[in-house]
């Protein structure tokens, strides 16, 4: 065991909080670093301590970013009359690797979800209703994953922002169904974007 | 892509440094800390510091430890005329669970290995000479892999051992042939233990 070595486990225990590591991985990973040399160790704690510090969200899209307002906001060739509707940024990145979508995002962080106590006012759909209100945007794209809560989400935003005037879309089913976003493969992606339709 | 989170995309290249963590894994771990509170990620940060400055090599077993000498060598219960030579740390923590054996460790730090350029003299065994040759060793337990490199270490230490008069054995084949002993289950480690013999 590694409780007689402290400060392996203590490193062991900081890699267990992240999102999918086990015990096993941590310990892992904890020898790993062991084995960095000692300027890039520094190097990894900095550059935890420095994403943490310097990334925040986009006040447009909510998007996370280290800029004032992020890159894919600021970006005059853009459509910013075309706005993809996105659980998180994860799903961004996702979309960015089509190289094919021109319009801008807006990050939910989160779907609805009544049995995790997941509300509509928790999700940043305020924001994306201010969007929509100044009257620039034609359509909206809701590209949340194509699960009960996604779909739910789709649903209440239709409804939401149809009244607006605004066209409200959703990717077609090229997402295998049950699936992550994140893991979609570029052509799948490219041919829900495609034969998005109507919700 | 994140390319345009630059500090998130510079995260992710240094937990891609780690053993066996991918693009894909790497990114979603640098995501995860973005969701730590901020003084979790100050002593995910700090115990990457602590573990690569406090952590050096046992001056008697050659096995990581955070003290001057580390607890199992310190621990006179324990009997220091048995010792069972392993490849690295992660075997020592290996042994340990089975909770059964009551002898010290000494760890090679890799294994010959002419293919990969590994010679005897890169490894710990000059150390583990010398402490045959203090005359308090009776008995050590070659635990090294069972694999091509692992037998050819304990083939290579049985030759230069047993002319000092001590009995040189070898883990019994309870451990499946090819694996690793950081993921043998405790009772065959247990049983392997058991059943040693001479070479």
């Amino acid at each position: 065991m590694a409780e007689y070595i402290e400060s392996l486990q203590r490193l062991a225990e900081e890699f267990g909080r992240l999102e999918g590591v086990g015990k096993k991985t941590a310990m892992r990973m904890a020898f790993s670093v062991l084995e960095l040399e000692q300027e890039d160790a520094e190097a990894f704690a900095s550059a935890i301590l420095e994403a943490r510090r310097r990334i925040h969200l986009c006040p447009v899209c909510q998007n996370l970013t280290d800029r004032d307002i992020c890159p894919i906001c600021a970006d005059p060739d853009r459509d910013h009359g075309l706005i993809c509707v996105v659980t998180d940024a994860r799903a961004v990145m996702a979309m960015e690797k089509v190289r094919e979508f021109r319009g801008v995002y807006h990050v939910l962080h989160g779907l609805i979800s009544p049995i995790n106590g997941v509300t509509p006012e928790q999700l940043k759909i305020r924001e994306l209703l201010a969007r929509v209100e100044s009257g620039e945007v034609q359509e909206i794209i809701v590209a949340t994953n194509p699960t009960v809560e996604g779909e739910a989400t789709a649903m209440y935003l239709s409804r939401l922002l149809r009244p607006l005037g605004v066209r409200v879309t959703r990717l077609a089913y090229g997402v295998p169904v049950g699936a992550d976003l994140e893991y979609a493969d570029e052509v799948t992606l490219f041919r829900a974007l495609e034969g998005r339709r109507d919700v």
